[in-house]
């Protein structure tokens, strides 16, 4: 009997360095899959459908909210983004784990539906790295990044409620806990306990 | 600030290859402490006080006992065995991990006074392993492969209420798993709160 893949949902304040991580662990991982929103919204130039979003007209994804064919969904600025469920069963039943890149309001609407749910919260080593990381990324004028750091702190709250809380510290660090806990969560006993009354 | 240790019981069926994923364990992870038990019994040729068990009176081992120094105790065919705090606080202390290799009854002892105890349990790929593992280790007799085998498949049913399922199929992996959960035990949230809130 093939194990079946897990959902991981891996949230984070920004400038925690949350996607530099992702792409070191799917860089190792090649086994996992990265699940991908549908929006309303139109394509930027150079945005692929399929690989940075599924793009879907309005009322398809209204259709789908109605069918109960999303994960979790939200709108921002007036498009919608969702997490379709089909593609992350598919690759659950392939045996492969599912990453989900999402924030806290999405993490509490997935966990509500599928409990069995893995959250992961990755936060900054400490405060002032998480300033002096936004602050190097050169993109935002510092009211910004003072407003992005309250945010993180608000954020860090509800991280009790995480099951896990990976310190970026170093990537090569953070990438190797990730892992760690993609292994443990499969010894779990109910998922290991149906494996074996097969045997 | 240093990151305080934790305890994890390891548990398994006679035959799974318990001893060999321990040492395996310990080979790769000098930093971890092997709680090592107090007893009452008399040492038995090549037994070291301090290494094989605590050799102690039984008059310390009651006193002991009376003044809950005890994590778990229990009789054992007219002697006393039992696994001092002392030592496993000293550990934890310093930082390091605990392994307890404890039975069943004992982990349950361990886990209404201390429910922060990670539990692991380490079964068999298949119960015509476990009986061909116990055949050939040439010490017992058909009829008492038998009780033991009824015994693994007793013991496996509590495995439901540990908190994790390691299979031993080959050591390396029973061994890999381990170390992810000790691992993933670190990333809990509220220890890595408390470390967060001191930066």
């Amino acid at each position: 009997m093939q194990r079946r893949g897990k959902t991981f949902i891996v949230s984070g304040p920004s400038g925690v360095g949350k996607s530099t991580v992702l792409k070191a662990l799917f860089d190792q991982r090649t086994d996992l899959y990265f699940s991908i929103s549908a929006t309303t919204r139109d394509p930027r130039p150079g945005e692929v459908d399929g690989v940075h979003y599924h793009f879907i007209p309005a009322e398809e994804f209204h259709r789908m909210v109605e069918e109960d064919e999303f994960l979790e969904y939200a709108e921002y600025v007036g498009n919608f983004y969702g997490t379709p469920k089909k593609y992350v069963d598919r690759a659950m039943d392939d045996g492969r784990d599912v990453i989900l890149d999402i924030e806290i309001q999405g993490a509490n609407q997935i966990c509500a539906k599928r409990p069995e749910t893995v959250r992961i919260f990755i936060a900054p080593p400490s405060w002032v790295e998480l300033e002096r990381r936004l602050t190097a990324r050169g993109t935002d004028s510092q009211e910004v990044i003072q407003s992005r750091l309250l945010r993180a702190k608000v954020e860090l709250q509800t991280a009790s409620s995480y099951d896990y809380l990976v310190i970026n510290d170093t990537v090569e660090q953070a990438v190797a806990e990730m892992a760690a806990i993609l292994c443990a969560e499969h010894c779990r006993p109910a998922e290991r306990l149906e494996q074996l009354l097969h045997k």
